[in-house]
């Protein structure tokens, strides 16, 4: 049960995400990390698109893209709706992008009643979620949010640029990173769309959902030293060897987040010094671990930190685990949720599933400073953060009828209230 | 027991191995591949050395520096001394340098007696021995040994640069390759001076040891295939994660390697995408197999691959072994064996260590043209590949002796003969 206009909306929306996808650092697929040209160059192309759609645009200190619709009268606190523009490697063309170009659309839609609304519409496109860049998540919604760390300033890329290096390359001052926050008496809430990254609403046969909470990530980078020796003279008991060791590491995150019913993911993992007869003599790889409930995503955190420990000095071998990101899990605000509700009601699913968030959003940081919710679009077969992502152009028109619904569902609540 | 100049002349070595190790890629360490600048530089280093020790330099068509000593009438067929100038990455000074450099000392000591040589003397610095730019080692010696391959040609390093580009950015003609080519009748045999990259001389307070043959080694790249999908959305039973498969090979490739006594390695191995919230959806590695005797080397071959395979199906995922490189090993020639003892004999250790090497070195190539044989020296605590790769001023002069010697020694039974 679509809406008339809804394909036709659905069709330039998907369209868009093919036009962003284009707008990648590699030629083999799409990679756009925060602050670098393509950043730049899609936050260009947005906010077109969002002046088009009635928004009037700005760029903040963090290099995240606003565009505000007035309400009933001027300067009245936002709904904010918005999502992130930034991939991670190799990514898709809508984890992040269809919840930004999503509410561009709904605005569009929305601008003919503008007059009647009692509250602005604000469309954010977050400049770092992924922290594929920088290995921190949330930079661009942390700044907003107004629990940006000083630190991050020296955090380095794999170049050895550091973000005070991008953010003003990329024309930003850092001295004024405190301006891109947000006073929470400005905000109404946040409202944020996005695609389920999980199997779960395909498995219920459902376009939408309703997420009740998002897991917080912890994330830690890992460092696993032994000694780079020649591999054709050094027998087994001289050697020792970071990789068969890190292997041993990467195993066992496996086998306890399994037995925990957590999750937990190494990502990223290189050996050094890297030559094909070298015992390696050092481990690089990255760790990021959730779970529904904090305290037991705490709780093998540890349990993983303990067996790393004790395979690493079996072999005498030495383990770092740095943590470079934490967040908490967040639970989305109820209100917004009933919102929600209402608006996927509104498109015939009168009961619509309701699911926990695995993965982290920049809803997260926002919930810092005002409440939030987020709708979950079904993608196929729970691909994300991969070339193969997909959703259909029902589900997106779906999504779009019950995004604007949710709005002015918030609308009459407000109103009413 | 060292001759007269000889720690002087040793005091030369290894001043001239540390005024080599400064040309690197790196800064922070030893890195010197081949047909790159810092390869171009060393051979005009090196290239100036041998003149001032009369020898009459030039480079072959595989980027090889050569000089030669005519002995008692020009044209005789060549004794070489050589080794390599290459190095793997965060290398030590060594492995490779100390033989070209004792080589051309040795050159330096015979010159005023070479009227009397009944052939001739010529010093090769090989140029890719390790193999760690375009993945295939023995490129040089491969060449003079007439066994170059041409499809090496289109072997590409890690910045997408062909063997081809480089040669030709080197200035040298792909075209003439087989001009490197020595023939057998124009070599007497090759000796080469390394450091042991082993602790067995090391346990048997030996300076010297005499090299008996050289195992061979088979090297592989790896690549693991699963399907990157978002680390938090993607629950266990949807997961092929394609470095947790590859985690259980490296451990697999230590564990049949230990069992059967020979020796394995994963030296390299990089998960890709590489982003922090993705499972990896592929890894690839490198793997190098090696043993004494080579039927028992290509068992360890198939163990590790049906190993693997198993590995690898259970999870879903694919593997690709592709043998990249293939040494049969080679035993030392008997004659230059006697006279390699004979040299260590005339340093006072009158009858020296006997061992196999481990190592890949040049002289496997050169043994396909001419016969060869090896003298090792002592290095502390068997590491090599290394930033820490040691020797003793001590070891090096007596080597050079030794090395002086066993030449006078080919010298006297070719006369004799």
């Amino acid at each position: 049960m679509t809406s008339a206009g809804g394909e036709a909306d659905a069709r330039r929306v998907l369209d868009r995400c093919d036009e962003l996808a284009a707008v990648s650092a590699s030629p083999d697929g799409i990679e756009r990390v925060h602050l670098s040209p393509e950043h730049a160059r899609v936050n260009e192309v947005v906010a077109a698109w969002m002046a088009q759609a009635g928004l009037r645009t700005r760029t903040d200190q963090a290099g995240n893209l606003w565009g505000r619709l007035e309400g009933r009268e001027p300067g009245l606190p936002a709904l904010v709706l918005g999502s992130h523009l930034d991939t991670v490697p190799d990514a898709g063309r809508y984890d992040g992008i269809l919840g930004v170009l999503s509410a561009v659309e709904v605005v569009h839609r929305l601008r003919p009643r503008a007059a009647a609304l009692p509250f602005a519409v604000e469309v954010v496109a977050f400049s770092d979620e992924e922290g594929a860049r920088f290995a921190t998540a949330l930079m661009g919604s942390s700044a907003v949010a107004g629990t940006w760390r000083e630190e991050w300033w020296d955090r380095a890329d794999a170049a050895g640029t550091t973000v005070r290096e991008a953010a003003e390359a990329f024309g930003l001052d850092p001295a004024r990173i405190g301006e891109a926050a947000r006073r929470p008496e400005d905000l109404l809430g946040y409202l944020e769309l996005h695609i389920e990254q999980g199997p779960h609403l395909e498995a219920a046969d459902r376009a939408l959902g309703v997420v009740t909470s998002i897991a917080g990530a912890r994330r830690f980078t890992g460092r696993v030293v032994g000694e780079a020796r020649h591999a054709g003279g050094t027998p087994y008991p001289r050697r020792r060897d970071a990789l068969v060791g890190a292997c041993e590491v990467v195993l066992a995150v496996e086998r306890l987040a399994r037995e925990r019913d957590g999750i937990a993911t190494v990502g990223r993992l290189q050996a050094f010094p890297g030559g094909v007869n070298v015992v390696p003599g050092h481990v690089e790889f990255s760790l990021d671990v959730r779970d529904e409930h904090d305290a037991d995503r705490d709780a093998l955190v540890e349990a993983i930190r303990s067996s790393a420990e004790e395979d690493c000095a079996a072999r005498g071998l030495t383990l770092e685990l740095t943590e470079v990101h934490s967040a908490r899990g967040v639970y989305c605000d109820e209100a917004l949720q009933r919102s929600v509700t209402a608006g996927i009601a509104a498109t015939g699913d009168t009961a619509p599933l309701r699911l926990w968030s695995r993965a982290g959003h920049d809803a997260m940081a926002l919930a810092a400073v005002t409440p939030v919710a987020m709708i979950f679009v079904r993608c196929e077969d729970g691909v994300s953060h991969a070339p193969d992502e997909r959703v259909t152009l029902a589900d997106v028109a779906v999504g779009l009828d019950a995004f604007e619904a949710a709005v002015l569902d918030v609308a009459r609540t407000r109103s009413a209230g």
